[in-house]
């Protein structure tokens, strides 16, 4: 229990206490704050309080004005900021809750609170770990018989993203314009893109970093994960479709990628730990761990069209269907000496379930053009139109209290020709 | 003419002068410098010298540790930069040549100077613009007939590679161990690449950015391109082919990507300038531009192996075989609104010429292990073995002087099973 009040279903009670970076009108600088019922705590604010053995001695780390420097410090230090925050927020200490005037300093209303990009993202990397997304793409491109590919099983398949077009929930993404082609007749076309998609999918940052040349074992996978947010990949679909072949995904996908606001802790998210996916077959030892690692985390997607009676449920998924653990995306991704460095950004994929109602994203919730979702009203979508707001949201359910992550959000611009 | 000395073929006369960022033994701080003949000249010691209308404001840019900071400030602050420099080190300007105290300071024996990643690289892309490179490698996969993707001649194909993993040159490099299938008909085995290759490749690095959604034009998109560098793309040819379908090259490269550490600017490689690369069909407009914008650089890639009489010379090429420039690059990658930073790192693929002894990887040399390169002293190759260096060096050829790159080096280390 907190001394700030909030509902049982609020995201962000004091079971979580993810950190985000946030301004103000009054106070432009960029800060650390935690999110806690309706407020922010500002760290910078009440960094004193973190007098613990480890925080002593690093909580200048509460003064920069993203999370890098927290997550470059590991599970021990992580661990001792959140006892502090359990402790300092609680209903039975005084030291906040009777401190009239550093109260009135700390807390922030989150209405008030501009959310900024919480991590400087040296790096981004896009896996694709949903195996129903994978099957379902693979199936609509290729056939059922050749969904999935010969290494999907045996290793988390995955690329580099773009890591400086990554924005905060709640910035316009514009529709590009790009080359393609839709008619394999005819020459390839300029224009707007005409196959505009949301991707429902969640990303963890990196903890402490590795040398260039050193793997991060399995075994000590979970030390390099600090926490989680939603994300949005969106994608250009008839952009991608023309370019990737043969070296993947490119500018189909970096017109932007939203994120959310606030970082669930890896300690927040502990309690709702679910056994992980079956692996058949089995993958190699450096991608083995006996632990569960996998999360039952509630994701859904909303879209707000112009003319509908506010967002639509599109979409309920959960993070619990991906195929492989964070450990084995890690564990992969170092495996031949790729260095990691704090708050590098590692991204699910799109998260589909099993039924028509679960899939992440519109080319699968329209099957390739061959369905419509309907949004009420009237209003039907396959691909997203201009002014269609997509809301992501997810959460875990305790007893009683829920672990929230907050919304991801983002409009669609028309498109501005780039030449007229 | 400087007052500094050199040879008529040193790959730094007063026409050059890249940047670059060093330190020494005595002074450990990373500190930009200019390299001229066999010397350093020490930017931040200089800086008052540059006191013309642009840089008077803004010289702490040479009190930096990386380039980023001068990248920025765009075309008309690098001139400026560039004629102050060419007036203090001529040599009939007394102004650092008189100065023996001044000159003590501010040079520094190449010799001596330590180089580092000269900037601070936010993202990385690779093209695959080189049409020979493209076409062998599509031979080689799939058939002559099938060797170009439909796509090829439209864009320039290319994707996100791994920021983080970009060294210096001389930077040692760990052959990974990853995994691979190198037999269809069995399970992917984990274990050392077998299949280490390098890949000559040159890198521009950008300017000024753009905002996200905004295109950088391509009748603009000289203003955005700063200099260029050379580079070595590692590859790890057997974990690329079994990781990349369908989301490119992920693993197989990042376990480092060196590049050179003088940073030779556009405007000395504007002398350079010949014919763009015919292209056929058209591009769309977006992609057209009608002055030249190829550049006539000499390249050369040789290995130095364990038991051979130095460095042999396995492929002399040329930059000028590239397809697409890299106007066409930077208007392509930004046309969808992908927004850049200042020293973001673009690399052109491997650069191969026509004829079997101008091939920029040991995939091509060997053609996939059909044939044998000869190093001399009785030692042939297929792909890298460890010990070998590769030197990658690179020059353009001015009338009694040159404009050089130096080298970009980088030895492979044997295998370290992470997980023994």
């Amino acid at each position: 229990m907190s001394f700030i009040q909030y509902e049982q279903n609020c995201d962000f009670p004091i079971q979580n206490l993810p950190y985000g970076v946030f301004s103000t009108t009054e106070n432009p600088q960029h800060r650390i704050g935690v999110a806690i019922g309706d407020q922010v705590l500002d760290l910078s604010v009440v960094k004193e309080l973190f007098h613990g053995p480890h925080l002593t001695e690093c909580r200048d780390v509460f003064d920069q004005p993203v999370l890098n420097g927290l997550m470059a410090l590991g599970p021990p230090v992580w661990k001792e900021a959140r006892q502090t925050l359990q402790r300092i927020l609680s209903a039975d200490e005084g030291v906040l809750r009777d401190n009239v005037e550093l109260r009135a300093k700390a807390f922030v209303p989150q209405s008030s609170a501009i959310m900024h990009l919480p991590v400087k993202i040296g790096d981004y990397t896009d896996f694709y770990s949903s195996i129903h997304h994978a099957t379902n793409v693979g199936t609509m491109f290729r056939g059922k018989e050749n969904a999935l590919m010969p290494n999907w099983k045996h290793l988390p398949v995955g690329y580099h993203g773009r890591a400086s077009s990554v924005v905060i929930s709640g910035t316009p993404i514009r529709r590009p314009c790009g080359q393609t082609r839709a008619d394999e007749s005819q020459p390839p076309v300029f224009g707007p893109c005409k196959l505009m998609d949301f991707e429902l999918e969640m990303a963890f940052f990196t903890g402490p970093g590795n040398n260039l040349s050193e793997a991060i074992p399995i075994s000590k996978a979970q030390d390099h994960i600090f926490g989680m947010v939603l994300m949005n990949d969106w994608s250009a679909r008839d952009i991608q479709k023309w370019e990737y072949v043969p070296l993947g995904p490119f500018l189909g996908k970096n017109m932007g990628t939203s994120i959310s606001p606030w970082v669930v802790t890896m300690e927040a998210l502990a309690a709702f730990t679910i056994p992980n996916h079956p692996q058949d077959p089995k993958p190699l030892p450096y991608l083995q761990h006996e632990d569960n690692f996998n999360f039952d985390i509630n994701l859904a997607a909303a879209i707000s069209a112009e003319g509908t009676n506010g967002p639509a449920m599109v979409s309920r998924t959960n993070f619990k269907y991906m195929y492989w653990t964070m450990k084995q995306q890690l564990a992969h991704h170092t495996v031949t000496g790729c260095n990691m460095n704090p708050g590098d950004l590692l991204a699910s994929g799109t998260i589909s379930g099993q039924t028509d109602d679960s899939l992440g994203s519109m080319l699968e919730l329209c099957w390739k053009g061959t369905r419509e979702v309907d949004l009420g009203s009237g209003i039907k979508r396959k691909f997203l139109k201009d002014g269609d707001e997509v809301v992501i949201t997810g959460y875990c359910q305790g007893d009683g209290y829920r672990v929230g992550f907050g919304s991801c959000t983002g409009k669609v611009l028309p498109a501005v020709n780039p030449f007229q």
